[in-house]
């Protein structure tokens, strides 16, 4: 098999860690599997970096910054080299140069376009252990970029999707994907297998498990993921298009807190008024995420809108300037309110799981402010102080805690 | 005028300092010049970063050094660049691959083969600073590879030919070349200007201003170079071919006391007899400095040469075991020697100013073993213990401390 393997910096921060993972990796590549394995800077490297860019100016270049926090995952792969040749073992370090990363010109947020496989898979036939920089990449005038948060589970996935790998593992400091945060719901198991549209809301609701954009190209291509720990041997979640068709249609719930809500009193009742509001916080980067319309009565209606809670300042002052052209009366706000969510695949057929997620609500005396649904979730505005309340009573009335 | 800079690491090491630098290349950038700067590690980064390497394998693979260690200066070149935008000017890193700088595959030693300038230029005519790593190259594979000692002078040096710069500035902590070690010849005096050649023969005996590579490739390519201060504005030394005629013919005493003497006794007086030794020596990487060969008596002759103290033992041994193959009746050594030089250009066309070395050693009763010449400098072997008398006698009758 051909697997690719991605370990994040909290594993790498050790030379004891370092060496813990070169044996992982030997391990594998000991069964006869041909590895990849893409790295992140160890342990605090990247925020080192960063603080002492911030010494010299608190808002750099980005290109310059891409060219400097660059350099830890370098460090990474070529240390990671050193420790599998110490241990006996083959191993080469490539950067995102020696690969042929190739991304569009965003710096500190770049896309990948391409990945060459030449050099890796040159390196792969003279039996290396190929260790690949993650989270950057290079633009067309040769520049360093490198792919934001979370950008090194996106080097790994793109990876096995160029090479068509059997396999993309991505280790972290948690075992899986849970049924829930399980600081939150003590009871949140371990999901064996999880489909790639649960985990794409998943990760929009705030699981930190996976970043949305390494999901989206493991769907596109069909690379199957799994998320395992790099400190133990359980078995991960695996993340893959179709699971077990006998398991349950919930797979998970989650809570945000980073909401807020705005209500725009008194809008005319006239068609592209909401067009004319959503526009102008489109245009100022502000993302709107659930959205409720009031029946118009009286010519005129509200809307309600949720926005995240760094972004609410901002809206209302935007709003507020505007309240006049939108012809609106006010603008009131709330700002302790959260958002529970049900994720589960398939769940759009089944109008039964809305019904026993309200019912669970109901039963906790938990008031539902906004409902927002997908395909494969459903999204309730409640006051943030029963969010774990909330989590927890959905969590049971799923029986999420049982095996499915 | 084109003008390319190198600042050494010690002049990077702090916010306050990179700044000072960032000044500095500013001022030139002013005055209508094109800059290209050559930058070293900060501080201590590149040795922080090898101990990180030996923490995992005291004896990693060179490859891999030269992948973790080359970090270190586009670190340098992108936080210089951050500063200089910082303070309102235009300026761009670029590192190795960026630039197409071209080596051999001599990983941790490589040599510079050819230094592609169009990027540079192209980042010349935008009116951008160019900041660019020192010390490092990819070679044919793609990988990177670092070029030893002193390795940004030598960047410094190849861009400067390649680009047919007009000037090259070597900023280091010390303010020029000097007469003498000012810390042993208080007197000591900085030359305004010396040849290629003196500069190559002092660098070869130890004076640690400039590598001896850096000055070969000056030289080959007629770049003139500039010795100065980082730390103030004093004019500094100017390395070229041609110095001012009225010049004294001597520009610098130094003495170097890495040195042991060997005499291989009663070897017989036939021809490849000295051969056989050195040949035997030079098997064994061990490097044979001045030579000196007693006239044949009853069919036997000894000889004396000096080697690196360091490598005493190791010649020893060698000699030790090929005693009777070289027909020798026995070996003896010395250690508490030194050697102390004079240089200038035309030396060996003025025979008096051996004479007057000699002379001086000879007032100040100090004893001469072993003595070498060459177009450019005079060698003596003498005891360690009068290795600063020996300088400061020479200094003082050649008057160096005087304006020349």
């Amino acid at each position: 098999m051909l697997i690719v393997q991605k370990y994040g910096g909290s594993s790498l921060a050790t030379v004891e860690r370092v060496f813990n993972i070169a044996n992982r990796i030997i391990n594998t590549y000991k069964q006869g599997h041909k590895v990849v394995v893409v790295l992140s800077a160890q342990g605090k490297t990247t925020d080192q970096l960063i603080a002492k860019a911030h010494e010299i100016d608190p808002n750099p270049s980005k290109r310059e910054m891409d060219m400097l926090i660059s350099t830890g995952e370098q460090q990474s792969v070529a240390l990671m080299a050193m420790a599998i040749n110490k241990l006996g073992y083959p191993a080469v370090s490539l950067n995102a140069f020696q690969v042929g990363m190739h991304t569009n010109s965003t710096y500190s947020n770049a896309r990948l376009k391409k990945i060459d496989t030449e050099r890796i898979e040159a390196e792969l036939d003279r039996k290396n252990i190929v260790l690949v920089t993650g989270f950057q990449g290079i633009n067309k005038f040769d520049d360093i970029t490198t792919l934001g948060r979370s950008g090194s589970d996106t080097t790994a996935v793109a990876i096995a999707a160029a090479l068509n790998a059997d396999k993309c593992e991505i280790y972290t400091d948690v075992d899986g994907v849970y049924t829930a945060d399980p600081r939150i719901v003590k009871n949140a198991r371990k999901l064996d297998e999880i489909t790639y549209d649960e985990m794409l809301e998943l990760a929009a609701l705030g699981a930190k498990v996976l970043h949305h954009r390494s999901v989206e190209i493991a769907k596109k291509y069909n690379v199957e993921l799994e998320v395992r720990s790099s400190f133990n041997d359980s078995e991960g979640t695996i993340v893959r298009e179709v699971c077990n068709v006998e398991k349950m249609l919930v797979s998970g719930v989650a809570g945000d807190k980073n909401v807020a809500r705005i209500s725009v009193i008194g809008i005319p009742d006239t068609p592209g008024k909401a067009f004319e509001l959503f526009s102008l916080l489109a245009k100022n980067k502000i993302s709107v995420d659930i959205i409720l319309q009031s029946i118009g009565r009286d010519g005129t209606k509200d809307i309600s809108f949720t926005v995240a809670r760094s972004d609410l300042h901002d809206a209302l002052k935007i709003i507020k300037e505007n309240l006049e052209r939108l012809g609106a009366k006010d603008v009131v706000y709330k700002e302790d309110v959260a958002k529970v969510s049900i994720v589960g695949a398939g769940m759009a057929t089944n109008p039964g799981i809305a019904a026993m997620m309200f019912e669970a609500m109901y039963n906790a005396g938990i008031n539902i402010s906004m409902i927002s649904t997908s395909e494969v979730k459903i999204s309730v505005l409640i006051d943030e102080k029963y969010t774990e309340e909330a989590m927890n009573a959905i969590h049971e009335r799923f029986r999420l805690a049982m095996e499915r």
